[in-house]
């Protein structure tokens, strides 16, 4: 039987963007003294070469190009001189790389010590011998102008659906009746569903829609907010509290339109908001505008979260910042290909805001009996400060 | 200020259940020869208690009772006299421990190298010094009672689900706007979203709706099925397809109504299937009864995939069987927590049939030109075969 068979390019990058990228690994590489490295996981591989695939990635700060070990899909192909190797296993690695004299490092903060174990094997090595992922993770934190324009997109994709979420609202919702409508319009948006978040102790669906006093349920999950879930399997977000109101309805949903994510929250209410509420969403949109302006390259993160902490103090609000019977330990971090990245806004934190960060910042509230207040937003770090890429209006909104 | 605190109880399941569990374990270590562990992951946390927490849950077979060291939520307490340690950081566990004499095993197929290597160092060893997830799986492989009534309750659902499936096309429809409204009807079913999947190279979301040649495309995932996706950042599934007469479309959505997952695939279409459609799909429901029936106590596992690849052969089938331009290597697989559990359903499975497993069955083919057909049930193993949870029709149904 003769078909049409088509072969895929592996890297979906363009020649420029892609060594843009993997130029930038090697110098994180190089200033962790890494020589070379055995990239896996779906993220980074995404990250080097705008595709997913099933398999490895070799890089060398000593050698121009990467080889690429194919697993899954067989249909992938070089088409612009790439080295592409075919395998079934790992430990067919070793002798398609030829001698290396040097150790490869491995992503040991994401692959399971059994990989690790096997894949240093693999490549002959008696054990994992160096930790590649803080280089990717800081190649990762400055995106390219490539990424900036997906991100800038995604932004846009979701403030649209999010302008329409106050025509989803029907009298007598409980949360995740209004969430579902939410989630469907995402989808509708263009939203592509999957959620990456780095951590194995990290899971998350769509998103959370939290109502009144759900808020102050704490969560095991190291997200801003929590909420008691549908069910013990699962316990984040909405509960099925019916919305009623003067409660507060945070809308924090699923930014992933383009491979690249954006974080927005917003509040929404049905009459009768309490004048304490959108005080408290005022001062989280001024800590907001703040520290967008602070976003300066060079700037400390951890100045920014004790920026922030101040003004919630200064305004009387330090025992509800961030949480209250539970409180989140940063008020923001770095998003892109997952909604966890660098640099991280907290008050140990040892990073450095750079050019082309991406950063969300979420300074909320849980006002005890009332709910969680106050917005998020995702911002491109430049010369003058961060510039806001999710653009819904950011006072608290009433639902028709 | 004054304040009512909810105090929530560490172990849902109930004493009889919970210690059902624990032996389960126990025995499964002491089979491998391992004395005591420590469990973390989300998935075995809460097979053992119920809930999720994060945290660590000590478990040695000499000691009757286990150590739960919880990180979050702080509102996790002692109700039935259990061991509950508060903790900030694992380093606090080995004192709590006090002296332990053997060497602590860690679910080293899941957790990340590096915190592997952490929590070693955190109880007192050198270096990780066994691996429990084969234990796990095995406990988990065989459920209990109160498992067993989630996962009838979740075939219950997710097939009530299914029969309104048809009432949701619409002519005109890409696949992707025909699984949004799926996921929907889904979601306002009890669906609970979270799809949990077992090793770190798979990734999805709600489940798969494929039309036509779409079938045909190859994924790096390692489902049956692939599906270009809609984005080079989740090649899976749905590819904006618009659904025309003729076209098998393959519903394979997430079944996850209880935290227990059940795994069910049906064909649906509009207008002038092909008879080979047909007959492919009723092959395929003849292969999961034949399996059924084969599901027998001390069977292998094997041998019910051999079978089922001889039924295709016979049938003339065998090059579309599992896929076509890329096959699964596999027919079924056991399902619970997460969709990939054991048993497995392939050529060289080592895995026994046993009573109370639950094996989801997918003979599914890719006919080129055409696209994916086949039924997926899940089965509870008892006495005399394998008894369908899912129970939607099996015959291809025309959408309204």
């Amino acid at each position: 039987m003769t078909e049409s068979v088509d072969f895929l390019q592996i890297n979906l990058l363009g020649t420029n963007e892609s060594k843009l990228r993997f130029d930038k690994l090697k110098a994180a590489m190089a200033n962790a003294s890494i020589d070379c490295a055995l990239i896996c996981t779906n993220t980074n591989i995404y990250y080097l070469t705008g595709r997913v695939f099933r398999g490895y990635i070799f890089v060398s700060t000593d050698r121009e190009e990467p080889v690429y070990f194919v697993r899954r899909p067989s249909t992938l192909r070089s088409t612009s001189g790439e080295k592409v190797v075919h395998i079934r296993k790992p430990e067919e690695i070793a002798s398609a790389l030829g001698a290396i004299n040097a150790p490869i490092a491995l992503e040991l903060d994401s692959i399971s010590y059994s990989e690790a174990c096997r894949l240093a094997a693999a490549t002959g090595m008696t054990a994992p011998a160096g930790n590649v992922s803080a280089a990717l993770r800081a190649a990762r934190a400055v995106k390219t102008p490539v990424e900036l324009a997906k991100l800038r997109l995604s932004g846009e994709r979701q403030s649209l659906v999010y302008e329409h979420i106050p025509h989803l609202y029907r009298e007598g919702m409980t949360d995740i009746e209004f969430q579902i409508e939410i989630e469907r319009a995402s989808r509708l948006g263009g939203c592509l569903g999957q959620f990456r978040v780095a951590g194995r102790e990290m899971e998350l669906f769509m998103g959370n829609v939290i109502t009144g006093e759900n808020a102050d349920t704490p969560s095991p999950y190291d997200f801003t907010m929590g909420g008691e879930g549908l069910d013990p399997s699962n316990p984040i977000g909405a509960n099925g509290t019916i919305i009623k109101p003067g409660m507060p309805v945070m809308v924090d949903v699923n930014g992933n339109y383009t491979g690249y994510m954006t974080d927005m929250t917003r509040i929404y209410y049905c009459d009768n908001l309490a004048d304490e509420a959108f005080k408290a969403n005022e001062l989280s949109a001024a800590i907001c505008a703040e520290l967008a302006s602070m976003m300066l390259p060079g700037a400390k993160a951890a100045d920014l979260y004790a920026r922030a902490l101040q003004m919630a103090t200064d305004a009387g609000m330090a025992d509800y910042f961030m949480g209250h019977r539970c409180h989140a330990g940063f008020v923001g971090h770095g998003i892109g290909i997952e909604v966890n990245e660098g640099p991280v806004l907290a008050p140990r934190s040892h990073d450095i805001i750079q050019k082309d960060n991406v950063i969300a910042v979420e300074p909320k509230f849980v006002i005890p009996h009332l709910g969680a207040v106050g917005i998020e937003n995702t911002y491109i770090v430049g010369a003058n400060g961060g510039q806001a890429i999710t653009t819904a209006r950011t006072e608290p909104v009433e639902l028709d």
